[in-house]
């Protein structure tokens, strides 16, 4: 590939090696040959971006171990290389060598395909490289994402216009922090609740400053809680560690037979913990469960709340969007009672990776993490570093204020009425069918299921707890054996996870997960998914483990 | 613009008003048109980023009130918008008020121009849209994320081979972990120090699950801290705040002249911090401070960590790619012997905004913040989010690969020498103006200086410390004045900041602040800004200032 332009390929490693500076300014400063290798792939992008990943993406799982090999040097390259034999590797070994997330039959995970038109905005975004810690990098990007915060903020709050009009570019508010994604979204909540509830008084000057065992002995607290219920992110645990409240404290609330929180139990857990001397940091619902799709009964836990005077957060990192569709979105009646909300926009909003956002009913709650530095973020001005754990950021707010206009409500109503609909039907489909175990009935658009031959299912129905133990260990190895199997052949995947299920008395099993979020996964495509299974139940391996239950006791 | 192609504006809102599936589909699967508003920018960007960047972006500064007013609707549009009138809009309201930060003439921040191949590399990221939390969504990402920590780990500590071999693909380890940023890495840095002090022990299970208060009171501690001088980036601050061990508890040291921290006083302040009880979570080098872009003396520092046993953190967000350099490297001596260090992407490494890294020596050490989950993440896995503060994150790695292989050390070697000579060269130039006073000498590539007419700097050479606190109070004045003059004017761009002086017997005084880091800056465009600086110091208001200043006393 060496016969490409040379104007592209600029970095003639042997003037590079006798330090010619013209050489390299010209990196800054070429053009882009479009009939360079580089060019070449960048045009077939904007062509064709599903043939693209369908063609470049191979298809079969090639071992973790012969990819690690390409990438097993530990020296940064003393010599320049040309452009083009970089992209040459790119495209063999590492765009070769990664999952096609966008494939109708990717069906495993919370990743979406993306519309055409995220790929030229995200060109212009890369391009003007704007830093929205701070206005001075970033101008009009800050009024941008304070609007996309406002308009997130609206679709779950619907406050008033005057309540905008006041509070959108107001320099001493902040209805919300961008962050890269939900985990950070979570910290950020519950950063914000745990410092709201050691706020600075007399003869203390905050948690924030003095830090948590200061802030623990002057409130007379043994102990701090986060209670969530067992279907909680993992994210709320690693929130807990980070923010030195401990990961044991996460209090886990058992769920009713539709994997939402018990309110009895969570009532129980919050009376006695109080009795305990533990203070509550807050009360997290769910909406959407990463594993489950369930959404908590939101209305009753933000009484709750209130009951036992904490923050009440509401994860809905996955299911958030679902406000925008008028045929679900009561599904989430409650929210608007959350003191913070996690939406993530690289999720159920179509943008590309690195997109989460925290809104908080009080614009002034987020002061209570509000800082300063003398360089930036001067106290008074409008920059949105001030509230936000991360300092520089990219400007994908921008990204999400494109998707707002160019699909608008309306056609994100239609993907999520869509995607739900189609998860029902899916629903129906192994239902129906005698050798699949429906075990989560998809409320929004995620659903679990698992390998159970007609007879084991009868037999299953007919025997004690104990027996059936006996019986979900075997099934969960072959469910795993499938799985992995069928990701390994890479034509589909679903994912599996593992949770207690209250119709074998709260035993743990292991089952597929199937998330909807995909517009080009069509009712065919899922067929395919399940005639997939039921052929890799058939192979040998998965067939001497079924055999090992024992149908004729 | 509604001439535009059909097959582009595909949102036709009439039809998607009456739910059309096919229309909604089509933004999933339909090609860029070349000629329409959308494909022209994108073709724009791709022949001539510099030209785009110059053409697009308005110089003059609009009011932000004026520009807030483009952005104040907080309710999401209802019916979808043509792409080609949001493609309008972007091109106005947004790229033309953002700003030019890759302009030679913008020496204020630490914000760099991009290598062309960045953007259609950054196109295939974006099209790929992996999930870097789990090798399932990211499959030969996973390894390059974990060669590219390798090759920094690699930078710093300079292990063998051996090293690299057993370590870079080992699933029982992680040699460092890519964040958003600097202010995540180094979040991570001191939540790895503070868990690693921590750890379980008989009849405590260790910080990370109990939390800051229980592991205070099993070690009997009274107070955490975390040690750094005064000129620590306040991400440290923050980190502590989110840690919970309080911002008050970041012991700030005092620096000597050269704005390096002192090491009397580093020792003093842990002797006594030791002695009254208080907890060492980690001493905090800096290795290009963001103000002054100086370098501690980090052998010694490394010294006074082992002293008093603690985790001894460098952050070289800004100056660790100095060590690519080996006419400069010799700067940053001692970094080896740090247990972690943070190093940031989207500054001197030239890759665009969201790529910071921590790196740990010892290749167990984020073993102290590692956590698991059913769907993903499951014990034993390679997944590089078990060791990460973010949950999902893109495949920003993938652009410090290219990166270091396009570029290569050599390429960068030249890029920071002319960075650190132009600099020095710049330093020279204010020194030998009359009417300016050169306040960091650059020891890097970061240098500050503020106007100070002739007559005025022999004034302040002559009058006592109460006499110089009122010139300066007058000088600040007047330089904060010409730096957002000549920001707003909007042709060239120098930073403030305010510290305190050595000379000026520890008095703080505002100081404009140049990062060079731009390789198209030319000693022409610095002498034009200095020009431009004499300029605003002669005009009305800011004469009027300095005319305060009593010269005949």
């Amino acid at each position: 590939m060496k016969n490409t332009p040379a104007h592209l390929d600029i970095l003639d490693s042997h003037s590079l090696a006798t330090a010619s500076l013209e050489n390299l300014y010209r990196i800054f400063t070429v053009p882009e040959a479009p009939n360079s290798t580089l060019g070449a792939i960048d045009k077939e992008i904007s062509d064709n971006l599903m043939g693209f990943l369908t063609d470049r993406i191979v298809a079969r799982e090639r071992s973790l171990k012969a990819i690690e090999a390409d990438f097993s040097g530990s020296q940064i390259p003393e010599v320049p290389q040309f452009v083009s034999d970089y992209t040459d590797f790119v495209l063999e070994k590492l765009v070769a060598q990664s999952v096609h997330t966008a494939a109708p039959g990717f069906i495993g995970h919370m990743a979406t395909p993306l519309p055409y038109f995220m790929l030229p905005l995200s060109r212009i975004m890369v391009a003007l490289n704007q830093n929205l810690v701070k206005i001075e990098t970033s101008k009009a990007f800050t009024p941008l994402e304070r609007q996309v915060l406002g308009m997130l903020h609206g679709m779950v709050y619907e406050q008033s216009d005057e309540f905008y009009a006041e509070n959108l570019h107001n320099s001493e508010r902040a209805l919300g922090s961008f962050c890269s994604g939900g985990t950070t979204a979570n910290i950020t909540a519950l950063w914000v609740a745990r410092n709201r509830m050691f706020r600075p008084t007399e003869g203390f000057q905050g948690l924030a400053k003095e830090g948590i065992a200061a802030a623990m002995a002057h409130a007379n607290y043994d102990r701090l809680a986060i209670v969530v219920s067992e279907r909680g992110h993992y994210s709320l645990s690693k929130a807990a560690d980070v923010l030195g409240i401990g990961r044991n404290n996460v209090i886990s609330v058992p769920t009713d037979a539709s994997s939402k929180i018990s309110l009895d139990a969570l009532r129980a857990t919050c009376a006695e913990l109080t009795a305990n001397g533990t203070g509550i940091v807050s009360i997290v619902g769910i909406a959407g469960a990463t594993e489950t799709g369930q959404v908590d009964p939101l209305t009753e836990m933000a009484a709750v709340a209130q009951e036992f005077g904490t923050h009440f957060h509401v994860d809905a990192a996955w299911g958030g969007p679902t406000l925008l569709s008028n045929t679900y979105k009561h599904i989430l009646k409650g929210i608007e009672l959350a003191d913070s909300v996690t939406i993530d926009a690289h999720k159920q909003l179509y943008v590309p990776m690195g997109a989460g956002m925290v809104v908080f009913k009080n614009p002034s709650a987020l002061g209570a993490v509000e800082h300063h530095a003398e360089y930036i973020l001067r106290a008074g001005s409008k920059d949105l570093g001030q509230y936000s754990i991360e300092g520089s950021r990219p400007g994908m707010a921008m990204l999400v204020h494109a998707a707002f206009h160019i699909i608008g409500r309306k056609g994100y109503e239609i993907i999520i009425d869509q995607n739900v609909q189609k998860a029902k039907t899916f629903a129906r489909m192994i239902a129906a069918h005698p050798d699949f175990e429906l075990i989560t009935d998809p409320e929004l658009n995620i659903l679990n299921y698992r390998y159970v031959p007609a007879a084991v299912q009868a037999k299953l129905a007919a025997v004690d707890t104990e027996a059936q133990k006996v019986i979900n260990d075997v099934l969960d190895r072959a469910n795993r054996r499938m799985q992995k199997q069928q990701r390994a052949a890479g034509k589909t995947f679903v994912s599996r996870t593992r949770f207690s299920q209250h119709r074998y008395g709260g035993q743990p099993v292991s089952v597929f997960r199937v998330v909807m979020a995909n517009p080009m996964t069509t009712l065919e495509t899922l067929q395919i998914i399940l005639d997939e299974q039921v052929e890799l139940a058939g192979r040998e391996g998965t067939k001497a483990i079924l055999a090992e239950i024992p149908l004729e006791s």
